[in-house]
């Protein structure tokens, strides 16, 4: 259990790294909407492996193909299936994994729990599960964007202590891809990616941060008091691989000040209700309030890295592993496409929760 | 909808603020637990208003009646109602709510989303709807110390920039009560203490952060890959009012290390695999390793201030409001019960969980 | 766990026979929606016990109190908690049931399920703890009445081989409440009471049919391929006690016909498809098709007898039981506003789900 | 929504007749099972067009894949995604349905609930769907086999009024599978295969009833009140294509008894509690009581019949239809593995939540 994610607009997901496949079904997306493989493409491109010299060369196309719940390019209203294959499966690199469990890594949790696990690549811990999210996150973007124009943008903010300040309401997702760090100030991005190629050099890896907004949110998502908005967000990005944090608005910078300096006062914009600042993120009450979306989630440096570190045996023993294999010194640039789905899943899911409720809010 | 959590252990909420009561459902609770009304009182009082200089003046018996789900003092395995009923209802004090939107607070959501709302005492958004958390908590934990000698224990470690280091290995019941904030170290409770009487004075308000260890907690608990332990207890937290972020382990401040400066290196003690550090909190890949699960919540100064704001009425006008009524001055000494139930209720669920995937685990 | 039922208008129930209450928490209502007690208290009236002479004379007032969910009058969208208390508690009736399995009763089965059980009066197995559904199923109808026009009705058209023929697309309420047995032909019903008084005079009871319509519902409530709608309605229908079957449209019955002599052709009238027979029941494919709903529930018996039965006590002795007390010796007059009720929730819970997919639908 | 079924052991389908395939993802199997790919397929098969004489003569291998899950023969504990490609797409045969609703299916509650729908072969709509529930079904089947020996077996006892007395306690998988119509009584098995050879000769269809007993089910399954044993499997069979009846135990037929003809008596066997009747088919307050379970699912004669029907069209105009295509005249003889699939279904959900409140309960 726990491999769906959603109530409304609810998606299960299925596969190990080295299994057969890995894929997704979403079940709930509203009829008579068009999508093509091609739109899903791009976002599972933006998310593969072997994409630029700051991610592993493993070499997977993660092609999709849908195999229900479209008829002529259109929605069904039924499950949509959306299946990638696995391909570049050399196993014989895990090999010493079958023995020994990888510090950090899911594998001793994973025997402890299952009493057997598929080692290779990690099995389900693989962050190729996540193929299935992005693909499904393609379709939440989509509808959230037809149906209520909201926009999902999220970007690399910090990498260890090389940090960029970014205008949550002005960045594009042109600038966002515009380098491989997916870090929307140029000059940061460089001394980043530097960053990344040193350590990956030295067999280590970096963590960081990652912002997400999302803008032209309707108001009234989320549902209080435990389907808060901000508390299924913190969920979907906690279950995302390596992170170790989340934050909504002010987060926990906004701790340190008082409450005078921290609410949100209001105004009218025309017939619409505006807050002077925004350290409440979006959301006030658990519930959208019509500003940007703006959370942060912080990676922990990837736990594979190729220095030999202490470990224990699947039999019990002290021993000693260095990992080899292919692997990303730093998973932030792949992660971003990651945040995004899990944010559009998010939305997505409390935009028809809302629609229930109330047919005309938006 | 949203007023339930837990898939095997869940409870469902109701209650206004100023309405005929508050309380909760605990619905999958182990048959057979002994349990009585005082036990459940006794996380109430911690909760209550009233409790200390530092908290709202507002008085509140908070007593709790048990209607089912009991017989003979023991659990009937069948649904377990608990109420409290609203007794120090001032509702002129809110008269103003009525018509102006308190900035920072959810007065204006509510309105946006249902319609319509109870204005007095923030209605559902107030936070004495953690009431039926703090009595369902209760019970969590003693089905988890009954079962598995599972500790739960949350602390204040900071309010602004005055922080504790606190060891949560060590830290102990007797120290969080020894003091009217709940920060164990009873120099720095001192100076917190003294700070939020200065913001109290001043009608201002507080922020902080709240630790939580849980102890003795069984290797196995959390499904991956949407339901990871920390991804439960990450919405668990965000679902409480007044919090702005979440961090398992080394959180955010793990994200400026290197991965070989992050991993935690696996030993054995024993037949039991440990990990010589903890950045990882007690949870790899999802799953409880059996070492101390340790998180923290940020909490946002209080958003009601006793100072003029500029807000707008439910009418559109801007305008200006100095609320008054009772207020905490800072939420955290009354939130570390909280954050305990919430806490208590993920690792219960996640308990049963496991339990049924493997009747043996523990 | 199992005290919940709906998924976007969920009702958990909670209370035993002889607790210290019994009621339902609703969440999910729209808000909005004007709501009085009384409205909820005249479908409990029905339902009540002591309401005539053919019903067990146990008396209780069943008087039902709001404690959540309403402000002046009108749903927040929050949830709604309705508390019935118990009053006629006479436990020394079942003394001997302490000790003693009653047949066909679910003492035997909840002791082997939860190794304890609240023997007073079947305690959580009592039709009692059907109020919290008829008080939930009251605001259920009103949202459908009020969103929809759907009417729903149903009545006793067997009562063991005494059987009414009814015409679900006249009958009224009116015809239904105008005699004790609630069966809407008043010749026929006079029999059945006949009938009941006299196995009541025996110590012995009566089992039969309750039918139920559904008219004016709007086209497409449903989700195939689980949650189709006569899979919903089934399982409701079963929740009920002394259920022992169900039937959606031509039932059994109709697998005495051929294709060609069930199938229901379809016309047009106007803009609308109609189809010419009913024998689908108002459902094709799991989906509501805008004629009416009809079905049948099969109601045993009442288990208990006044007639000295072989039964086997708790330590394991074979004895006898002859039951006192006082009970219903034919559960179906009051069962037809529990049935009512179960249907509308089922059919607010797709409807709202409908809405969620097509917010035009209706 | 609507494509999961179960809350443990919890299954997801996908799939339409002529899309690109149709599957299953099974999440919540216990880890180290051992399955293989032909023990499924052996209940496909029993599935699947093209068996026997009275069956569709569509060509499908319905060849399942096991794409995930599994690990060296043993399941992980992680999602199984079992697909079946669809080959046999005579699409052709299929134009009429663009434009005509057929009669008592579900072409134009979809068209209605969706505004599309994908008319080949009947879409999602076709019994296609269940081979994921036949998939899924062979799965829960060996867990029920191997932690508790229970045993779960279908079988035809009526087709229209040509009926068969089978023992439930007694019949064997050799004695259904002995003959094409599943009907353990090879005489009336003979009669009933001529009567749909006659029915289809003359393009027409046939219904019947189908029975299953689950043998060996554990004491202390089904959780009230909501998720009653019985109202489960109500759900379940009703949720199955055509089916328009559901009867646990005595049924409709135990409406005629009185209570004192109905109860069933306790005995003690050994240190087992008994009944020496079983009219309550194995379940007393929604609880499995040890003695079998017996139910019974109605399917309505086959919709599709090669007879011309009055219809309308898709743009409302009234018209005549004459099907085309590969069709089951009697769709009983495949809808037994459906029936015994989702009894397993529901049996291991609830075998697993038992097991979650009591783990030393079987």
């Amino acid at each position: 259990m726990g491999s769906s994610f959603g109530h409304l607009f609810r998606i299960t997901t299925f596969g190990e790294s080295h299994g057969g496949g890995i894929g997704v079904i979403i079940d709930g997306c509203p009829p008579l909407l068009e999508i093509t493989p091609a739109e899903i493409q791009r976002e599972l491109d933006r998310r593969k492996p072997g994409q630029s010299k700051i991610t592993t060369p493993r070499q997977e196309d993660d092609r999709c193909e849908i195999l229900s719940g479209l008829f002529e390019g259109k929605t069904l209203g039924t499950p949509i299936m959306i299946l990638v294959k696995n391909r570049d499966a050399r196993s014989q690199d895990y090999s010493e994994m079958a023995t020994k469990f990888r510090p950090s890594h899911a594998d001793a949790t994973y025997q402890a729990k299952y009493g057997i696990r598929n080692y290779q690549g990690g099995g389900r811990a693989s962050a190729r599960e996540t193929i299935g999210r992005v693909a499904a996150g393609a379709i939440a973007k989509k509808v959230l964007k037809q149906f209520a124009h909201t926009e999902i943008l999220a970007y690399v903010t910090r990498i260890k202590d090389i940090s960029a300040q970014i205008d949550p309401s002005q960045v594009t997702l042109e600038q966002v891809e515009s380098n491989i760090v997916r870090c929307p100030d140029p000059i940061v991005a460089e001394e980043m990616i530097k960053a990344i190629e040193t350590v990956r050099r030295e067999g280590n890896s970096l963590g960081g941060v990652i912002e997400c907004v999302a803008r032209n949110v309707p108001v009234g998502l989320g549902e209080p008091v435990f389907d808060k908005l901000e508390a299924d967000l913190a969920k979907a990005i906690l279950s995302l691989p390596a992170t170790k944090g989340f934050e909504i608005g002010s987060g926990f910078a906004g701790t340190y000040l008082t409450g005078k300096e921290h609410n949100d006062e209001f105004y009218m914009e025309g017939d619409r209700i505006r807050t002077v600042t925004n350290r409440s993120g979006g959301i006030q009450g658990g519930i959208s309030n019509g500003e940007d979306i703006i959370l942060r989630a912080a990676f922990k440096p990837t736990a594979t890295i190729l220095q030999e570190q202490q470990t224990v045996s699947v039999t019990g023993e002290t021993t000693t592993l260095t990992a080899r294999g292919r692997h990303d010194p730093c998973v932030l640039p792949r992660a971003v496409p990651m945040v995004e789905a899990m944010v559009a899943l998010v939305l997505c899911d409390h935009f028809l929760r809302q629609r229930a409720l109330n047919p005309d809010f938006c």
